[in-house]
């Protein structure tokens, strides 16, 4: 029986992405890989899963130590279905990156690259997302390969509290000043369509916009941090439940639907 | 000026379906409407946005205290675009719903329905996802318009915190016998795909499965009371970040990158 640690890796950008084929290159020494990632750009996904029309995959490379396949779905879908169909055992982690685009702050609520480090997550695997906030297809990963390469070392070797990921992002300069342990900043996109027309004149409008960080001097918030050149990390949690709100609720004699 | 509250009305199933219908026309008493919803089907959207081909919308129906459009986008796009093109002023609630099919436990996660709902709460709009358990089409949406009808009043009335949103679940039973507060029930989808055959014999995969309550007997998971006959309420949060293992690592003496 193979005991080496399996590692499954997936994104959103695609197969063919520069940012999954260097961090692929850069975590061999620490496992078997599997990646099993779409076949072509799915950003902005989310956790959207396809239930409308079918899905498919396909063997596109194979060496001693990894497997690379293609599939046609979202970035959960791909970790559904090599959960379910490809995988012989439960992975030691999941790297979903390096995406091509930071997913800090609000990012994570619309972020495929977040959605599949979730969507391990729920299946028990210890699970990371990596962005760089460099979004050039020719980005320079090297410091994300690094970053990544020692927190997917650490995380093999202690695991991740049941329903807790984890959200590095990487700052555009040749060198981090250092890893910053963050929460995720509040704020929103603003001024988020571009007006345009389309061939026959019809008015459409383009996804845009700007990010308002709502607490910028706050200094546990993971886009000061970005912005003062450090790397972050977030740990995220799959239950959203308000826990203080829902007390509140309970107490409250005025709620009786 | 007009000083009745504005309501924003979307949905994942598309404008046309019952679900949306039933509850903008229970809610009309209680401000003017706008509903911005997708043109069809976006069940399992999540919070995706459509960043690689642009989005239009066009008005559908129109009479006084109504106004109806349909979008190319999906649910959270609706929202979107609604606010940034079409609001004339800070709506009093948004309502996403009522979604044909169960929201509760982990479907939060994927669900375009709660997408949207989060999406209004990031825009400080007090939000709510209102879904049947009935995934038929003309579902009986009695019960969904009883509860969904005070919950919106008490919502336009109290608001909500900063940052959160709600999650109103309603079994398929002629009365319910109440409705819970409750938390997100933990569990996972099991046996996801149905493998099949495409037309040229490929095999390819419809998502499917079964969702496993991981803690069936914990009496405020939402999943056991609408197991039980009751309706459920989910305070969710946008923020992700999870607080307590953020304290752990930051003590953490071999947590050093």
């Amino acid at each position: 029986m193979n005991k080496r640690p399996l590692i499954l890796i997936t994104n959103d950008d695609g197969v063919y992405a520069k940012g999954i084929n260097e961090i692929t290159k850069s975590l061999r020494d620490l496992g078997d890989i599997i990646v099993f990632a779409p076949d072509g750009a799915r950003s902005g996904m989310s956790s959207a899963i396809t239930s409308l029309i079918p899905i498919k995959y396909k063997l596109i490379k194979e060496e001693p130590g990894l497997k690379v396949y293609s599939c046609t779905g979202t970035p959960v879908d791909c970790v559904k279905l090599a959960i379910n169909e490809i995988l012989d055992r439960q992975p030691s982690l999941l790297v979903s990156g390096i995406n091509h685009g930071g997913n800090h702050a609000i990012c994570v609520q619309y972020s495929g690259t977040m959605g599949a480090a979730a969507e391990g997550c729920i299946f028990g695997i210890p699970s990371i997302g990596i962005s760089s906030l460099d979004h050039q297809p020719d980005a320079d990963f090297t410091e994300c390969c690094r970053l990544g390469h020692s927190l997917a070392k650490w995380v093999i070797q202690n695991g991740l509290p049941t329903g807790t990921y984890l959200n590095l992002n990487v700052p555009i300069i040749p060198q981090v000043k250092g890893l910053k342990l963050c929460r995720q900043a509040a704020g929103r996109w603003t001024n988020e369509f571009k007006r345009s027309e389309n061939a026959t004149g019809e008015v459409v409008f383009w996804l845009t916009g700007a990010f308002v960080n709502a607490e910028p001097i706050h200094p546990e918030n993971d886009t000061l941090a970005l912005d003062n050149g450090y790397a972050t990390l977030v740990p995220c949690k799959i239950d959203v439940t308000d826990y203080d709100f829902l007390t509140q609720l309970q107490n409250e004699e005025g709620f009786n639907l």
